[in-house]
């Protein structure tokens, strides 16, 4: 029988955790179809989010090492955000899911 | 921009949203590494969840089609579970998954 800390270390539960939520799969279904977008941009693409809780969003995504955040020093300065390298692998693992939730 | 309808119906949330939660990752887990499962060993194999919750979740999986529902006549009869054929296809999706949650 799994115990509790294998339980607690299960692989797919703990990617399931980091990964879903009402905003985060929207936010890599963009990031994974454009290499870096700026706040502002991907705040426009997506529909009812305020922009408090994208940044919530967006914050955790980070700690979870899912996608990092680029400051440009243009005029004026410019925060963007792209996938995460280590999160990259997971593109064919996330069409899948994308195509059989389509066909549900 | 992608609209509120569009947002609803994007694939990978979509597949999150049946596939996570506390449990279903880890029944998921089992299911997929035994062809069937009585509900009653799947029961013990779980840590801290009691025989209703369990329930609740096998239900909602049921009518989301990733499980298959069986009744074995034997004395006295039996119940138990294996993967929906939908849902066989998500296998390499959720092993990267799984790897890639053990790996952070």
């Amino acid at each position: 029988m799994m115990n509790y800390t294998e339980f607690e270390q299960c692989g797919l539960k703990r990617s399931m955790e980091v990964l879903s939520g009402k905003w985060k799969p929207l936010i890599l279904h963009h990031l994974f179809h454009e290499k870096e977008i700026r706040f502002i941009e991907l705040w426009r693409k997506m529909p009812r989010v305020s922009k408090k809780v994208l940044l919530e969003q967006l914050q955790q995504m980070q700690e979870h090492r899912i996608v990092e955040r680029i400051e440009r020093n243009d005029f004026p300065p410019q925060v963007a955000y792209r996938l995460h390298p280590d999160t990259k692998s997971l593109g064919p693992a996330l069409q899948m899911l994308e195509a059989w939730g389509k066909s549900r």
